[in-house]
């Protein structure tokens, strides 16, 4: 009900904030004897820390996850996961600054407002910080669906736009640039242009794109528990997304139908995609192509106008470790949560799949 | 879990297929003794209500609610509101051609495959019929929450775009016009549009813009069950949609924090508003904005290659009556599922809300 | 959250009042491509219906069941059920003397101050017959799962009391006597010790016997939905219920574990069943044997002191129709709540279940 | 879904098995800007606490209480409040014994069938070390609500049972026995039982009895969610339980409506209470009194016939530390469940009371 668990069968609830003793979370329902693979868990979540390179945030941390429960002999016992990260450099005494005052188009003047109190210092819970616990998560879940293969990119960053389509991309380049965008020239372009955003003390937006494949037909729980719904809201929880588009998306909107329909073959695969692989909120074997909206970091390293918690008018500077853009550490954890929706979709699937008396 | 209900305190769960006897739903968590206006719920149904005027689906429905429970003497009790809808002027026959086809980019083909068999008639359950009782559930939560006003209206059929910023516009003409588009010289062309497009046998796609001012500041439950991103789920979740943004949605990811902030003043409002009301998953009081994607129809009066059951490759064209573009009916639907989640958003905040000891 | 949802994966919500249009229902999740027995669920209704003998209430009606959605061609097609039956015998102008008077023991009293205004007409949405709807959906849960045997019985009315254990009881004899007691002879006795206490105006409370036979070893979900745990909540939520307890129960606290403990032998039964065929919350495969405990009905035909809703104090003596002993039409609602706990739970388990790589 | 979550709007999800690392639990939905006493939640830890006492299991574990997240300042924040407690005392080699062996009406049997493979040592998830977690849910739930006082105590043990109302306790001696009977004369008699029971190498069974009073009006949420149901299914999950009742319970069904109807007053309180405080799935602010029953201990110290995993008949002795008699330590479990669906419940009714248009 208070809104930090995510999942029905498949679920993950999450506690911590950025400067607290350590973030963590809980997976319960992860289907029993199943041999998990840590190091892979870690692997992603190196992928989503901050300070891999130069334009992330410089907050060092290890992000090491700490297994306390559910795991045994190697395997998962069906029993609830419970994981924690600690909070190796959090620099409280940075965020001093922001005690009293709001910083403009974050979270501080609306969880002050909510919860009449609130844990300032890096942004507390609001910070992206928690989505550390999601990328464990979705590790877990990657793996317990090898063969839907998951792969976000950075599609674009400010008006750097990737202008190819998936099929044509490598997308094993992806994780060999900082920026994690699969053409390499592009890439180049965008991670100058990131690092002289920073030297300007701004921030910038960007796009991912995220493609699902090798997905079973199926998937989806119609009317209101559709496929892309929940993926959508999946994206729209996380920090900074302010939009989310499933195939032909708003472009789609100018089209025909006589354009815009998928033709379906004696293979049961479509000539087109402009369904983005879910038709009626099901999976229909195609690819899963969706696309996320960041919003450029709000805090930025420039004077700004904005009140202090009396509403005084205030003039305020960012000061602390943040991202100029969220875009490249945010490839990890989209990624995260479409495996959590996807195999939560699978799990709710099964649970009624080919049913018959002889079940029991 | 099988996905048929939405909301948590304010909980809707429809039933129902396009061409059964009825549809319907069940509303529980309706706040108790509260005088309904049961005229208002018909008046927004009518809104919906195929037939309505020369640019839709010509199927002949009076859409009457019938309510069954939870309502005595004009008040509700507190228990759940059950009501129906009678399918009076279902033509089932016409719907023999699409028996053993799937229509293109259509959910015949991903509801046979995920149940092993589904109702044909009409579309059965995938049907946008079934949002009719989402305009119910969406009608009674306008009623307890007077003071929020929620106003959708159509921003572009096809290419014909609404260039003005929603405070530009006059909300009381949306209802002048069959498209529900607030520009009256717009709203012809789009009509003329979409009415050769029907000539042509096509369907066209859309954008709606949706605008929920007076919010309380405060709602939402961070970090998974944000408030735009349970807005973005009950969107997605609309027949036909595709892509949902907010505030300054995809053309934001161009922009930098400089330029994205929104200033916060002394009396709490922000300079601009590219958060679109919500921060950090909370509305922070200012308007709520966001629009949502329609694809064409996928039934189309053109003949299509596709598949039959047996997997052989057939050509098919669509029979029955359908809508050309979904978007001027939409527009109430999108409405009630805004006002459903601002409701339930209100409760539950509600539950905690400036909780102190003397409370028991 | 309003409570009128019981399931988790097969959820039944209902709606309707006593004296209402309707009452009725939606199942959701009920697996697809099922042959359903209709007249079997009839069958179900029978048994609970009010006027079946003379010694339950004489309010006529036939409990019709209407199914409105998601059985196509005589199968389930995976979407949600709705189902309505219509109150056709409710004579509510029997109920104005408690319009304004709070009948001793019943939940007008609380009803009218947690709502503030209630359906006072045949106690409206507190009364029984809301179960009605249940029994629907424990009759279709029944079918799911043919292989397990639910069977209930009345073993106490007062201190009428059956002592034989189940399994020297024959079952198929439970039918054939109003009371639904398995032994004929004290069946007659508690048939005329319930006329008797009719004609003295008062009423008489009763136990309940509930065998589940060949149960799949595995069930229930630890640590806070233990399969007993959601069976003793699905009996507590019948109408007055006052108690639950499965295997040796409260008498079971008297004995040491070395008479306690049920000996497991090598064809994984065990030698007793103390247990109740439940052990940590899951299945053992062993019967499973609890009892519940229902209160004499509230409203008797005697005066009574109590207070209207100005709080004077009144004597009332109650009017219309009603059970004198609520057991023996309580039967199949026992048997129906256990259905459906049985099925949820059988699909809960189902979901991850022997879950390997190869799924996706 | 997987069953380690308790409540809606308060919420608690634990993790963690009785010889790993560590238990814990995240707390979800507690309202913000409370000033928690985080000693008096360490104090309801001692009460449960392994070797409190000499007729307790003799494991030594501190159980303190790390928090994680969701308090600053000594206040809750509304976040998610995770929490750990250390594992100190876990001495699994004691545990090899049953590594391939079931105890006899233990969960060792049902978790290796339903999981596939378990954590054994120390009975893992399955062990009553899980409920030290619910305890932390529960001293913070109490602190919520401090005008409901919440009073468990030892009813029975084995046949030595308190035969006095609640009304003549003295329930400040709760505290001074180490069996937490407030006669303490039968206090004593317990204790001796227990200690003899413990040199049989055996265990024994027991009843608590919990008391509520202060209870608010209108709490519990019909038809399903009914604050007794709600009650009885928080007591059933708590291990050893085999038995719930409220009110006159199973006594209650020998009872004539005439004798068992709680007449009611112009004060509102009623003349007699067997409903125990609910009426129709409602608080009626009366005080609400229910019985649980707890089965023997499974571990014994006695040899008994049992099978390995690989079905073979074997003996076997228990080793390790356990009770003898779970009742005593019980106690506070008791109550810490009862607090948490009574805060949950008020959370619930708050969030639609006295709900009016001008609440927006």
């Amino acid at each position: 009900m208070a809104g930090n668990s995510f999942g029905k069968i498949f679920k993950l609830t999450t506690f911590g904030e950025s400067h607290g003793i350590s973030i963590g979370g809980i997976i319960d329902g992860c289907p029993a004897n199943i041999e998990l693979n840590i190091e892979a868990i870690q692997e992603e979540m190196q992928r989503r820390r901050p300070g891999q390179s130069k334009i992330v945030t410089q907050r060092k941390e290890t992000d090491e996850v700490r297994f306390k429960s559910g795991i045994f002999e190697g395997k998962t016992t069906g029993t609830p996961i419970g994981f924690e990260i600690i909070n190796t450099d959090s620099k409280s005494k940075d965020y001093g600054h922001i005690k009293d005052v709001y910083r403009p188009s974050h979270a501080d003047f609306t969880y002050q407002k909510k919860y009449g109190n609130r844990d300032y210092r890096g942004g507390g819970r609001s910070s992206a910080r928690e989505t550390a616990s999601r990328v464990v998560g979705g590790a877990i879940a990657k793996q317990l669906i090898p063969n839907i293969k998951i792969n976000a990119y950075t599609s674009a960053v400010g008006s750097l736009e990737l202008i190819q389509a998936y099929s044509e991309l490598d997308f094993s380049t992806i994780e060999k640039n900082a920026v994690r965008c699969p053409d390499l020239k592009l890439a180049e372009k965008m991670e100058k242009y990131i690092k002289q955003i920073r030297k300007e003390g701004d921030t910038i937006g960007g796009v991912i794109t995220c493609v699902i494949q090798n997905v079973p037909i199926g998937l989806g729980e119609p009317v209101f528990d559709k496929l892309h719904a929940d993926l959508g809201k999946a994206m729209l929880s996380i920090n900074a997304v302010k939009g989310f588009e499933i195939g032909s998306g708003f472009e789609g909107t100018k089209m025909k139908g006589s354009e815009h329909n998928d033709l379906i073959q004696s293979d049961e695969k479509t000539t087109s995609n402009f369904s983005g692989g879910v038709q009626g909120g099901i999976s229909n074997g195609m690819d899963i192509v969706f696309k996320v909206a960041f919003k450029p970091v709000a805090t930025i390293m420039q004077k700004q106008k904005t009140i202090n918690t009396k509403n005084d008018e205030v003039e305020m500077k960012g000061k602390g470790r943040h991202d100029p853009c969220v875009v490249p550490r945010a490839v990890p954890i989209v990624e995260a949560m479409a495996a959590m929706v996807m195999l939560d979709h699978l799990l709710m699937h099964r649970s009624r799949e080919n049913f018959s008396f002889s079940h029991t």
